[in-house]
């Protein structure tokens, strides 16, 4: 079993670094507070013996090796950035639940055949910079290096730069890196478990994802003289188009979801009918069909209502991946590590993308669930029960161990 | 008559400070730009030989004397502050205009009985800091020199320091500055004079306007995990308030307007469900009982979409000033300038508001338009013809003079 209040405390202070007035954090991917965040999860790595590669978009691995060196590690991990109003436990949980196993393994003097590894992986969350889940992305191909390296956040600051700025611009080349299996521990960052009054989500898939930036363009003009007949009001026709997306969702039940979480206007000033709307969209389902029938009418939409009004849309998709059904192995490793462990479970689809559904790509994966407080997450009240966590934890630790041999 | 090139070149050359990109200007009220603004224009009237005033909210006088002392001054001027993104003409040609009226007056040595003085106005835009027309609105006491002075900006910084930080809080308490008559000339834009193909526009009168802050207050979560049933996406709700204020405007044709200019949404990230939303309202009638109306339903909409979605809204007034009449007397000197110099004119109601209407409280005052390019203004793109701009100072200078007298 592993040290619950070890794995607390590593958690309380990693969200010192960038912590909000509200008890949340702010740590965005590649900033200076980023870099501050992973030294210190480095420097926790290295004592606990770990050896430390960083690759060319600055996933970091942390290695602990095993008996057999013919076998490739067992890994676990997630992501230590976080949103703008992020939480304490979004990402950071799954790295440090990991290196809580290496602690417990140490403890222990536990010795595993194959050699086991903690990684964090670069920009996850896809709030700075676009593709979401970039280095698990690139890691696992879905996407080249220099896309990712020519991502630009919205000051013009690129990918490339900033990795080299914060000191994580490794040299091990993506993918150049066998993985045997990948476990991620994380908080649900929904409400499924807390209503059902559970303990540990076993997640057999994760939703498909569609990510859009729209543009549309009118004429900026004063709001006092110009009549209503002759405008060109691009937020009148944005706001149509934000209606639609919740529309579609709202078709699609019960895992459709369709959101507009950010919003430019241009010039943005009260008395001038906006010229530019920027805004992004986002789909999702569990059905791939569906997802991309939501894609097709979100499309339709944006063309009648370009129509209708005669002003400019440009949507243009950004991010895309299928939904992802876990390896059937990793799904039992954890639903039997649970069962022998005693916690109460059950079955959870992930709407959120984690960096499990790349690593999958490469080896059998599987995901744990521990519940958040009211489902909240993305959010500075983001919350979650340190029992919870630490069951988590434990079942990662026998999951990880089923794969990795004693 | 006036010197139609040398006003074009004084337009040209204050262009310049903030000159953008695009051929417009962006110079924002009490920045270092408007510094250097209103310090060129004020060594424009110092070599002119007119006294310099400035009173406590910034506004600027410069007096040319009159052979009666007991007369007081006939006053013309605008403002030289611009939008964000905004053009050349905008403001800056009123007080180059009056500028340009005193140059003539220099060059032929006429004396006039009454003083005449060119002013400008502290932030009449409002789109740095509410309220709108903020330098008049003091002087005549539509609000406190306090209100104005609390005002602040979306960096929070306030207009009294931002005031002094320019060296342009000046001493005179505002309004003590008596005043004969005032003239304004402004490019009108909107689309009625060019579509006519005249050139003088004789303003009878300017819409009243009413600004409002709505804020729509939700809860934010990921846009992945949480069920469309049980969102509270503060940006669906904000974006039916949106589309209202569209409708009302179109609502009360050919003299209602509804606009919503500014957007802030918060956290505004692509995979958070936004907590909040902030938005403008701005709403515009020539008839005071019809605006009334208007703002009776949209904060009659905004509550009935409350009750319906259950987040909360809140919508509150920031500006607010009726329709405002011109003095016939000046109307009527306006009107027969432009007859006397053979002039194409028509009538033409102003959809913007200007300080003429703050300073039409405490004296007689008028309006001179000339027509802009397409109607287009606060944009940079904002042009306007040489020879309507001469044609407009003709007329200030006759009117002018015929209540100044020589
Ligand atoms: N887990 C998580 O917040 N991932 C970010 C990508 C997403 O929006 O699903
Ligand atoms: N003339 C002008 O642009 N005034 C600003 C106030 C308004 O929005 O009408």
């Amino acid at each position: 079993r592993i040290n619950g209040s070890r794995l607390w405390s590593a958690i309380m202070e990693l969200a010192q670094i960038g912590a909000t007035a509200k008890g949340g954090v702010k740590r965005l991917a590649l900033t200076e507070l980023d870099k501050q965040g992973r030294d210190l999860v480095v420097g926790w790595g290295k004592q606990a013996g770990l050896s430390i590669t960083v690759d060319q978009i600055g996933n970091v691995f942390m290695r602990r090796e095993g008996t057999n060196p013919a076998l490739p590690p067992i890994v676990s991990g997630s992501h230590i950035d976080t949103q703008p109003t992020g939480g304490k436990f979004d990402g950071n949980y799954g790295v440090l639940a990991a290196l809580e196993v290496v602690r417990t393994l140490n403890d222990h003097k536990i010795l595993t055949e194959a050699p086991i590894e903690v990684a964090f992986w670069t920009n996850e969350e896809g709030s700075r910079f676009v593709p979401v889940m970039m280095g698990s992305g690139v890691f696992c191909g879905a996407f080249s290096l220099d896309t990712a390296y020519a991502a630009c956040d919205t000051e013009g600051k690129n990918v490339k730069d900033e990795l080299q700025g914060i000191g994580y611009l490794g040299r091990q080349v993506p993918g150049n890196h066998p993985i045997g299996a990948y476990f991620e521990a994380h908080i649900e960052q929904g409400p499924v478990l807390e209503d059902a009054d559970k303990v540990i989500g076993v997640v057999p898939a994760v939703m498909g994802l569609s990510w859009y930036d729209c543009v549309v363009t009118g004429m900026e003009a004063h709001a006092g003289p110009t009549p209503m007949h002759l405008r060109k009001d691009a937020l009148q026709v944005a706001t149509k188009i934000m209606q639609e997306v919740v529309n579609i969702g709202n078709r699609y039940p019960p895992y459709g979801r369709g959101t507009v979480g950010m919003v430019q206007v241009f010039p943005n000033s009260r008395n001038v009918i906006p010229g530019e709307v920027k805004f992004s969209i986002d789909l999702r389902n569990i059905n791939d069909e569906l997802l991309n029938k939501m894609h097709e009418e979100i499309l339709a939409f944006a063309e009648k209502i370009a129509v209708e009004t005669g002003l400019k849309i440009h949507t243009e998709r950004v991010s895309y991946y299928p939904p992802c059904p876990f390896h059937p192995e990793c799904v039992d490793a954890v639903r039997s590590a649970t069962a022998k462990l005693g916690y109460s479970n059950m079955d959870v689809v992930s709407g959120a993308g984690h960096d499990a559904i790349y690593a999958a790509r490469l080896a059998p994966a599987g995901m744990i669930f521990v519940p958040c407080k009211d489902g909240i997450s993305h959010n500075e009240i983001e919350d979650a029960r340190a029992d919870h966590l630490e069951a988590g934890c434990n079942v990662l630790l026998h999951a990880m161990l089923e794969r990795a041999k004693v």
